[in-house]
């Protein structure tokens, strides 16, 4: 049955403004939009009233890792060697399947709570991300993390990635398969130009980490890079905080997008990535929230607001617009994945989020200041709905129609977090 | 009849731990803290079952402007310059007492949703600022904004500070009135000299804007306010964000307090307060929201989070460490408005916020790591309740106890803010 959501306010897209408009949903997708009350004859519908709400498209989440979110609260305020080498890759080593697929899981609920309809994941154990995925609901862009240790090492995950994509790629038309090489340093240019290949041979995208600290900068090249036909595929580069001019040229001119993850930049001490300049370069910009452990939420509108305090604070408070935030949280990172989501319009993905506007946060409520409230002002907690490819995930402020429930996901997670903090502990202790 | 408050988890104080306790509040203040379970005959108490719950001291924003509440959303990514001259006086000369009822009234309201239980505001229409916040029944440091433009302004606005002080100082405890010299560049300092006597006089606190944008710094020097003996009062001075060694040394010496406002200073591009200097210097150093034209959420939550990250993109990733953020917000506050708030301790002011732990911001639940998610995570969609001075005035995420109701509040509110931007517009025609 089609679905009427109606006597809602709505904001198609990232430079629209606000309209009061009945949205017509069948099966995936977003069928038409009307005048309210313009459909007379409701029975042939399944019918929402969405009065007092605001229906924006579904955010994006550029970058994420999901299964950290074991890993939150477990190494804040300490130097980026530290966090990773005494605490990320030791627990990392103890993570099983079914650890990640409860991490994943837990993760995606948050997701969900919180707006975002798609992530894009680069990480270990991919079928358990994908097998969440398809329990959740979420659209998910998934990529098997690549670095380079040995022959051995290498292809055992080149394996798991072609493997993931063969099992999963377009799954339910919600589940995309794309290559992982983790960054230059952990992957030579011979590998890069390997992995290049796949991608190409998969017609498939490419996740990344580049210049994501200050000493990257001086040791790698995007020009380098740039040789290996890396970026012939649609590459979606995560951070880009220490980057110049010749970078971004290379970005802009082989189309790269940039997932720009601002409260993990700012965690890790990385600094300020410039934004602004990127915008003036025309380079296609995401927002990312980057793994639990270095953020610790995952939580597309909160980053939103804090990329535009901070290139404020650095090139003045013109800079920059609310309309390219949005653009940031919607279409730019729908055409990153090449995925018809990212806008309310007829023939688009039904990926939704859908807000309170009964809310103190919403206050002066005047439709020519809520695109300001969205950004400047609203929060994860104003979020009601959000429903990814035409099926209702959260509404009423409650998780609906998810395979596993929220109290038996709780306890998975917290049992195998607990293993993982005892083995953790145990490992330290022989070692030392 | 007693309140017990029992099964909670709490953190008295920032550089406390969780603990399972059960709390008394006998009237406005905590009586005493319990074990678990330790008081055995509950017929005498009005009994409130917290499982799952989290209490803290209830956050304190120690600056804010809530009347500017009607102008959230109205100059958003403009320069200071514009902000101001065009867009925030303009409209203040608008303003009526009844708009600055209702306007500081919504403004309470969001922070009592948001965990908040005492604020400071620097303002015009105190009396109605007072008026409000007996009604909502917030804790309330209220200063009368002076400036000089002339002698007959000076004296009308003196007049007032000193009115709205006879009037509601010390009012059911819950209300100090200071006063508001606004910033140098408004007051010179002969009258800096006039308000310092009168705070001594009346022994009370002086709030005052300092160093907020970068020309301020060539124009003002600490050590000739200093010399006004402005400083011999307690002194809550906002923003302070270029500042240097020198500043420094007048504030730490003179035991200055600084509200840190973190989102309104990125928001209007003054830039990033060198915090971790004030630390090292031992400055009491608090946080403050600054007017909802300049952030635009009063949410102390959201404030110390920003705070800390930029901190960590400014001098590195170890700085600044969870308890001193939870400092801030709570007992640095305290100490600079001489209140007994911002610890859960015997004797203390009832005043509490209240977390719900079955959130997923707060996954992995671990009691050690509580604290780092109540900073890194968590976020006002966590609040639960707030008491305020022993009485709930949130409950279950329901504003109770509120002597209006949030809905006439709201048309109230609608109905200024029309009239608001309507005078707004026809002065700007009539002016062309």
């Amino acid at each position: 049955m089609k679905k009427l959501l109606k006597n809602a306010k709505i904001l198609k897209s990232a430079d629209g403004s606000i309209e009061n408009k009945d949205i017509v949903i069948n099966e995936d997708k977003i069928e038409n939009i009307y005048l309210n009350g313009e459909i007379e004859d409701e029975k042939n519908f399944e019918v929402f009233d969405l009065e007092n709400k605001l229906i924006v498209p579904g955010f994006i989440n550029s970058h994420s890792h999901t299964i950290m979110s074991y890993f939150k609260g477990n190494a804040d305020d300490m130097s980026f060697k530290e966090w990773l080498f005494e605490n990320m890759l030791p627990r990392e080593e103890l993570l099983t399947p079914e650890m990640a697929y409860y991490g994943s899981y837990i993760s995606q609920l948050e997701m969900i709570k919180n707006g975002i309809t798609s992530f894009a994941d680069m990480y270990m154990f991919t079928d358990q991300i994908a097998q969440a995925a398809l329990k959740t609901g979420m659209r998910a862009f998934i990529s098997r993390g690549l670095s380079y240790d040995n022959e051995k090492g290498w292809q055992k995950r080149i394996d798991e990635n072609i493997e993931t994509y063969k099992k999963y790629n377009n799954y339910f038309g919600r589940i995309k398969i794309g290559f992982g090489p983790h960054a230059p340093y952990t992957v030579n240019h011979e590998k890069l130009k390997e992995v290049s290949q796949l991608a190409k041979k998969y017609k498939t995208h490419i996740q990344i980490h580049l210049l994501e600290s200050e000493w990257e900068r001086k040791e790698y090249n995007l020009k380098k890079i740039e040789e290996t036909g890396l970026f012939d595929n649609p590459t979606i580069a995560a951070h880009c905080v220490y980057i110049d001019d010749d970078d971004m040229h290379v970005l802009s001119r082989n189309n790269v997008t940039v997932s720009h993850n601002p409260s993990s930049n700012l965690k890790l001490g990385n600094g300020i990535c410039p934004l602004t300049k990127l915008f003036e370069k025309n380079i296609n910009i995401t927002l990312g929230t980057d793994g639990s452990a270095s953020n610790n939420s995952l939580d597309i509108m909160k980053e939103g607001y804090i990329a535009s305090l901070l290139q404020k604070s650095k090139y003045g408070p013109e800079k920059i617009k609310i309309n390219q935030i949005l653009r940031m949280m919607w279409e730019n990172s729908a055409y990153a994945f090449e995925e018809k989501i990212g806008r309310i319009e007829s023939g688009y993905k039904a990926d939704i989020a859908v807000l309170d506007l009964k809310n103190i946060e919403f206050q002066p409520l005047e439709d020519k200041k809520i695109k300001s409230h969205l950004i400047y002002s609203a929060n994860n907690s104003n979020i009601w709905g959000t429903m990814i490819n035409g099926e209702w995930k959260y509404y009423n402020k409650k998780l609906i129609n998810i395979k596993l429930e929220e109290e038996k996901i709780y306890e998975n997670f917290a049992k195998w977090h607990k293993k993982l903090e005892k083995d953790f502990i145990n490992n330290n202790i022989s070692n030392d």
